[in-house]
């Protein structure tokens, strides 16, 4: 198992419409047959599964340049790193014991083992690939179903722990940088139109999550009844939509960029230029402002990795372990604060 | 009469104590005997004021280089610019009919005619120079006095319009700038007692006007029964000693200036040199900011003079002025903007 430097693909900003579409995320959960579901496995159990999938990975050329990391072994820190990568989830940074994560080198595919399910593959890239996910996904799938025997009922395809994922066990999402949108009011009505149509919209980090910097996560919310193909087609029809209402609204919006909001980049740009000290939800909504100034031309030069970069940097525990060091809340307004002032006064 | 381009001695920003003091002004009201009170007076009477103060004008060197500056000649957004430069009373702008004022080249002495009262003749000056201001106006008053006969009453002294003015006729003021008591909330407990010891504390325009920009006006009540040294004297020792509570206090944020304080003055730079929309009272509470910032050497380089010449060119009138045509309030945002980001983009 190989210790480096980890990648995070999504943060390239590359892929079609990256300037609004941040992440695209397909995860499949899948368990194996005859074992406990991880909540009532025991550790014999959750080591078993541990192993056979480590098996599996390590006879897949496809997998077995996947290093792993071991939840009880790696610090606090490096979990919330992981979660603010989306590697990994909240809840299983909380339960750790005999708790894997395997991510490959180029940093698009993870698999954690024994989270909610015994295992949840993802893929997350930059920009709206979902189906380019799918594929990826799908290949990762079939490559560990050569060696697993996942857990598959006839009638309602694959098993889950939660009976909202059971049927094909895909959680399909995409991360939508909506500020024009939310500027000319819009959300408000969108958001109810999404959910009638059956998918689910949330803040940066899933459920229950708030909404900032002008972020929403949009998904599907059952995965019973439809094909994965149907479940995709649907999102990246709603998304698309989406996409082409933000577009059309920043085309507006540059047509003629009205004073207050060319104001309000501009102090977005001045102030992470000079502030001492920002919160990780100010630096979130300054970054949203940049993000739309460079979209708009009224900050060119700017490129979206650099942002996204800093998208990143700005959390907190991304932060300490840029810095080295662990920080307090005070402390770390002010690292963000000079880390933003860094990389931002090049531009 | 010279017309030229108008000099305002106070905006050099040197002086005693001149990173505190803003203005020391010292206003002298007369009125000439047997002659009703401007409220009460006819035109003819007006007219007759106006005569009799253009003669002696004329035949003193002190006073015979002053220009005047007709009020029904003048355009009202050139009114507005005389009362941000602090030469005239809004209420003297107000009347307009048979209403003179007298400018000295230097721009530290002014004499307006048939505002409440006959003369009210002024001094201006930067720091805190009400000795020297003193000086001055008395100088004048007594050149005056040699061609006008001024309505005194053995009793009561000169006589004035209102009966606040009887006595002295004198009203000493100070502009104090006191970001320091402001910020470490003292202003709550000084306030008060400065009130307790005979003196008025107001905003930026006197009377009645709200304080900005952390901006103090503190003068004399009452002319009567008091001696002008007296007064002076008073105000003088009361001034001197918030001074040195301001100065107490900045040494204070000196010491250790807070990460918090820092960032204020850090933002309030960055807003100022980004901005493209500045509402006259937030570039109050920004050139503030930058003045505290310059002293406790946050923001070297930037010469006190620099800063009051933004003091005035935000105001409204004065705005217009410098950019040569009348501008609606949202078009005096955005010009604001641009005058402070092309002068602070200089340091």
């Amino acid at each position: 198992m190989k210790k480096r430097e980890r990648k995070v693909d999504w943060l390239k900003g590359e892929g079609p419409q990256a300037n609004i579409v941040l992440i695209s995320r397909i995860r499949l959960a899948r368990n194996l047959e005859k074992i406990p579901f991880p909540h009532r496995a025991g550790k014999e159990d959750l080591k078993k599964i541990i192993l056979l999938t480590k098996e599996a990975i390590s006879k897949e050329e496809l997998l077995n340049d996947f290093y792993f990391l071991d939840l009880e072994k790696i610090s606090d820190l490096e979990q919330q790193v992981l979660i603010e990568e989306h590697f990994i989830s909240p809840i299983f940074a909380q339960q750790k014991i005999k708790r894997i994560i395997y991510i490959n080198p180029s940093g698009n595919l993870s698999i954690m083992i024994n989270e909610e399910d015994h295992l949840r593959m993802q893929t997350l890239m930059s920009g709206l690939q979902l189906e380019e996910a799918w594929e990826l996904i799908d290949k990762v799938d079939d490559s560990l179903e050569k060696y697993l025997d996942f857990a598959f009922h006839d009638k309602w395809g694959f098993l889950t722990t939660c009976p909202t994922n059971v049927g094909t066990g895909m959680r399909a999402s995409i991360m939508l940088h909506l500020p024009a949108l939310v500027l000319t009011n819009l959300m408000p009505k969108i958001i109810p139109t999404i959910v009638q149509l059956g998918l689910a919209v949330r803040g940066l980090y899933g459920e229950g999550t708030e909404t900032q910097g002008n972020l929403f996560q949009i998904s599907n919310q059952i995965s019973l009844g439809l094909s994965e193909k149907d479940i995709l087609t649907k999102i990246i029809e709603i998304a698309s939509q989406i996409i082409e209402q933000e577009q059309n609204a920043r085309l507006n919006l540059k047509k003629g960029v009205s004073i207050q909001l060319y104001d309000r980049i501009q102090r977005s740009f001045g102030i992470m230029r000079h502030a001492r000290m920002i919160t990780s939800i100010e630096a979130l909504e300054l970054l949203s402002m940049l993000r739309l100034g460079v979209d708009l031309k009224i900050l060119p030069g700017i490129p979206l990795k650099a942002l996204n970069e800093l998208f990143i940097l700005i959390k907190p525990a991304s932060l300490q372990k840029f810095f080295k060091e662990e920080l307090d809340p005070l402390q770390r307004d002010i690292k963000r604060a000079d880390i933003i002032r860094e990389k931002i006064s090049k531009y």
